[in-house]
């Protein structure tokens, strides 16, 4: 059988950002992933503990119900820090990948597995590194944590947190937003019972040898009035672009999102008032951004995780000859990879915002000197 | 009452697209809106009436539900086609307001008005152009519609295609795909029972002196397998960008979205199999899209559209001074936007997917030649 | 004969800069030739005065030297400017085309000039818009001139200001730098004796139905140290591209230039001294350029300008069927293009500046913030 | 003494390319130099010792004439190659830093070195990384190389090569173009007598305590016609901003360049022919590119490179504290670039080249299936 590709070419969009601007890369079972950061302002104190934090929220293994790969995930400063700084020259990060038995893929090898991108690839480059799922690799995400882990320090000189937290898992939704507790719980709700329900769900669906998607929301604070860049890089098209990027997000709303389409304008509109002399708006349908601007209340949005494609369940498939097959994707797989998805998804927003304050930054210098 | 503003700043960000390019300018209340298309492949037949076609269904006033402005919205060719035929220069296309009189908008000029960006636009500009909405207007989308159909005209050359239709508005769903029934229907709707009664709903809302929202689906057929660059320029990522940069979009979803959230991923993947000695997929919860790659199935995504800011209900709101105000935005408003967005997303959509068509083609040139 | 044309391709690379980004169209005679500023500064006056001044600067017929046509360009501003200041948003400029007669054209339709871009654009795009020059025309400029304007008008706010003026005509070069005279003399030269030879040297140029060329040099004043991004957009390596991407150009050098090739470490180096609790330099050999990063010191840099191509003496050439031609190009052009591409160069210059100064206030402002 | 920085800020600017893109990092007196390249073609052989033969042409030391430090530069390749090919993902290359005193540099830590960009870093970054030039080292140009070999082995693929070679050093010029003869001599001249001469004023400047600059001319062989994008990404435009971005190149001229200044438009225009059913021009004043766009015929164009700035010879200038200082700059440094210089423009040229000839395939690719 004849499968003609239309392929055999490459790979750009390995960068990300305008100022503040991130280049990854690595696949799952090379020598590791990496990325480079340039435009990050010099003289920000950068403790490489601060970027092992946030690769350890991500990190395989970290609880009962991820996959038990115990990924060690040991961030190498290559260059750009100087005694502790940054000088504003890029920033290399790189995280060395453990040895591997490409004989746990080798069996693979000429399939095309169900929801992962084998064909797809195949298709684009007419070429296909089978060890894991190469570039297409959630392992790919460790780069954009360890970049959104210095996005965050330089955000932090300017008290703007971002905080993802998940507030639904097979159907189970959180009904509180307690986020002290986010932290607390392998799945990162901020209601402690609904993530008790949660981990029940995930637990049972191991059993049933499949796996569940769910919903991450994130919220932004302490963003000054005015990020965002008409027309087309309208902060929420910014957000939507960086977070849409990471594998499993199949949808993303800000605000009332969604459900906004069932609102009449005179229940959508956000009312104004001042409060210290300064103009806020009472509820936040708009998410924080109106126009493409932010307006200084809360960013908040939301992303829909779809579940893993790697389950022990049999399923159909054809293989590279066009031949069906049956396969069962064996190995340490994550139930549900929303608990882990939610420091990548912070690391996408922090990345895009900052970027957006630098940019703003630039013109703004204009007004003062007028 | 002292309201500081961070800003002073100005706009970048009218430009999207990678080799195929757009850039537009305008306000609402200017001369006009205009847009420069660069990196139009040559040879390309032009007719300003395909791209006059395209703009007649973004249109205000072409049925009695839109806005009753009779914009006649005639687009001029100001460079990049010569004897018919596009040139690879750049195609610069304008479209000339009519006139106008200030006074509709003189008594709202120092009034932050709900659901508007003229506060945002102040935050961060210091400076607003208070005649309509200015950039922030929904005018500015004619220059993506004309844009659009330029993409749309060479997309052709290939067999793609891409079809917006509403699927819902204020809460009433479209049950049927019936697609040679979109352009028949005031609202764009694929399901005629539903269609009319969507129109009852805005009329209804008319009378409520209140707008209403709705949700566009976007089909787009024809797509060769390999589109979209891993891993930040991922096809669902440009789509999300292009469609979240249109002002009233509030949410994006590709193939199942939220709802995957929601599945199992025994029932999420989608199953291939081989027809014609093509491998093909037997559901399309992915959307056409795995690993950020087009797999030769049909796109598809929906649009979130928010209900008009602009309603003619009392609201309150605070002025420039900082002083509660009461007003009702006069003027022939739109009461519901969803049927005149859907050919804003039909070209964003042709602009992304083209772009990728060419980015493609200029790595798979070398497959054939090596 | 066969000619084969590897072509049938686009444009890209209609847009500049960074922060301060320009977009131009338009061809010689079609509708009129136009830029898209994005990334203005708000709140700058901006009268179309200043932008027409530096327009009659490059306009053709100016002086007895340069080509008779009399082009009157008057440039049309289509948004971006409310209440004579920039908002933020983009700046359109247009400047509409004179009436042609096309039979002007039609005998050369079929040749390809000699020193003119009629074969590598129809190899480019297997097309070629053959009435004047198209997109290859001198004309293209008057749009980078208009967008320099704005650029020149920004940079004034902060002490900015960039100076071309000619050194070198048909090998007579100025001896003096007395930019004063600059521009009282037809050929911008800073040494009135010269610039009479300069002109004699031009008129006998007409009289042998030949063409000269020339070098201008551009001095920019009031940079403040810091300007430039290493280490591809390096300020030189931005100058090199804004200045080497004007059609007659052929060579840009910085500083000593090429001369620092026959130098010696120690002649070379620009000693450092302190004057005003400021770090000077003594020479400047550097050109006010430090590992891409301006110094503080004048910006100095030089253009080689060819000759231009139309010239009324007899050429041997072919044409698109192989056949050998001789041709006489007929039409008023300029006998020397150095005194008008002044302008031109001084525009680049300032967009490129604008941009870098844009850039460096981006990341700036996080110190003064730490 | 107040030394006041405009600075504090980052740098941006490690990019470069379009469809082909590198992003390079690292100091060189930090962990080590790399490259992320994105954008290569999928299915390329690429071998390590091919990017090592590379790196060998630059590497210190290699003859008496350059630099005694012994660096081996040995190159590790960190991802995107599988089996011995691309797959189409960015291929991350790293070479370590030996180790280093930092004894060596810690006696100019407070000192602005004449010629360096130690000041100009200060005043940009309110901060230095005083070990060695850190980003401004010409140890940077390594990771251009490593990414150039990459460009070459594409270009290779479509029969293109790319040749550097000297042709002034200290006042002697090269009379012949023996390209033959080029690898085989220390200063890589195509010429032996001149080669000699070279040597021995270079043996003589050493004696001085001095350094020399010198010209690099460089051929592009097996280009075809119809690369470049006007009016701003002109083929001349991108490689006068790739090799004007490499720290020593002070000018840069395509063709006849400067001296086409001195000509007349009847000699400087380049006349058609006809051979072998192809069209072809008898001169290549134009150096290969005509309207910013490939003729066929082969580019070519010289830099100019300035003499080292480190000399052992006394300088006079000034300490951070604005002290007037003496100093001797120490260690084992290159008493002219040159020779070493000439496989790093050749790098940044065919990374230049590859990415118009990506560009063109994009939109080429229309012509066929139209």
């Amino acid at each position: 059988m004849a499968v003609i590709f239309p392929g055999g070419c490459s790979m750009a969009g390995s960068s990300f950002g305008r100022l503040f601007r991130i280049t990854t890369f690595g696949e799952s079972h090379g020598s590791g992933i990496g990325v480079v950061i340039d435009g990050t302002p010099s003289g920000i104190t950068i403790d490489a503990k601060d970027i092992q934090k946030e690769l350890d929220r991500r990190r395989p293994g970290q609880s009962p119900i991820t996959t038990r790969r115990a990924e060690t995930d040991r961030v190498e400063l290559l260059s750009g820090i100087f005694e502790g700084k940054t000088t504003g020259t890029p920033i290399a990060l790189f995280i060395r990948n453990r040895e591997y038995k490409s004989s746990d893929y080798i069996k693979l090898k000429d399939v095309y597995r169900p929801g992962h991108a084998d064909f797809t690839y195949e298709a684009k480059y007419g070429i296909r590194d089978w060890r894991g799922s190469g570039r297409a690799s959630g392992r790919e995400t460790a780069a954009r944590v360890a970049a959104g882990a210095v996005a965050k320090l330089v955000l932090k000189t300017r008290q703007i947190t971002v905080t993802g937290y998940t507030i639904e898992i097979g159907g189970i939704t959180a009904e509180k937003r307690d986020l002290a507790v986010v932290e607390k719980n392998a799945v990162r709700a901020p209601d402690i019972e609904a993530a008790q329900q949660m981990i029940r769900r995930i637990e049972e669906s191991v059993g049933e040898k499949d796996s569940l998607g769910g919903i991450v929301e994130t919220a932004i604070r302490g963003v000054p009035a005015g990020l965002g860049d008409p027309v087309f890089e309208k902060l929420e098209a910014l957000l939507a672009a960086a977070v849409m990027s990471i594998g499993a997000v199949r949808g993303f709303e800000i605000g009332a999102g969604f459900s906004s389409a069932r609102m009449k304008g005179s229940q959508y509109n956000d009312r104004y008032f001042v409060e210290n002399d300064r103009v806020r708006v009472l509820s936040n349908n708009a998410g924080g951004v109106l126009g493409g601007i932010s307006t200084g209340a809360q960013i908040e949005f939301r992303a829909a995780v779809r579940p893993p494609a790697s389950i022990a369940k049999s399923q159909k498939t054809v293989d590279t000859a066009g031949k069906t097959r049956t396969i069962e994707v064996e190995g340490r797989h994550d139930p549900c990879i929303v608990p882990r998805i939610v420091p990548v998804i912070e690391a996408m927003a922090a990345i895009a915002l900052l970027d957006c304050l630098l940019v703003q930054s630039a013109y703004k210098s204009f007004e003062t000197k007028r």
